[in-house]
């Protein structure tokens, strides 16, 4: 298949976008995370979401250790070519590394954040144990 | 009123980081764009959408030349401190430059992205008469 497709992203000066995974279902924002033409094309070969780690500086399978896989409905890119939104299915309901159902859980109230989403999952329980 | 919230948010090297606008009506997401300290402080203040433009360099009060306002409803700051999410209502049903409900319209289908959402109103009807 052509990867075309590919070169429509333009990519950063370090190769890469960043990607907004929203829950199909619900329509929740989970998470705002980085990809690379590497990790698009897993996500849209595997119909999985795979990222680029930036801290780790490698790909990242969404739920390689956790089980929590986001498996892929729709893939979208913006009006600029520089920002691309997953549609996903949630595995497990928990999309985000502290065990909450998703990564935007801290709001502006007045001029503090408060975390106001619960931890449905301990990062013991999710990692913990193989 | 304190601003050590702003100090929460992990800026990146350009002082910067992502934002993503969400109807609140719909789930809706709208827009990737980016934010600084001046924008998001002027966002909380204001209560409407007020992003950096990495092109113009300067801030942008959305809608300020569409009439397409983005009425805040919620901000929130995910789990790494590097991404907020804003929960919009948004004047005119209009968020996308090209005229189109929301910059999310290209879709891809096998190794193509196609347009699959229709242009509301046109460039011109937008910007072109004050």
């Amino acid at each position: 298949m052509s990867e075309s497709w590919l070169d429509t992203v333009k990519w950063n000066a370090d190769g890469l976008a960043p990607v907004i995974a929203q829950e199909a279902g619900t329509g929740k924002v989970l998470t705002l995370a980085w990809t690379n033409r590497e990790a698009l094309a897993a996500t849209a070969k595997e119909g999985r979401a795979v990222y680029w780690s930036r801290s780790r500086r490698k790909l990242w399978r969404k739920g390689e250790e956790s089980g929590h896989v986001q498996r892929i409905k729709d893939i979208r890119l913006d009006c600029d070519n520089d920002a691309v939104l997953l549609l996903v299915e949630q595995k497990g309901g928990i999309a985000c590394h502290t065990g909450r159902e998703r990564c935007f859980y801290q709001q502006l109230q007045g001029d503090r954040w408060v975390a106001v989403e619960p931890v449905i999952k301990s990062e013991s329980e999710i990692y913990g144990k193989k």
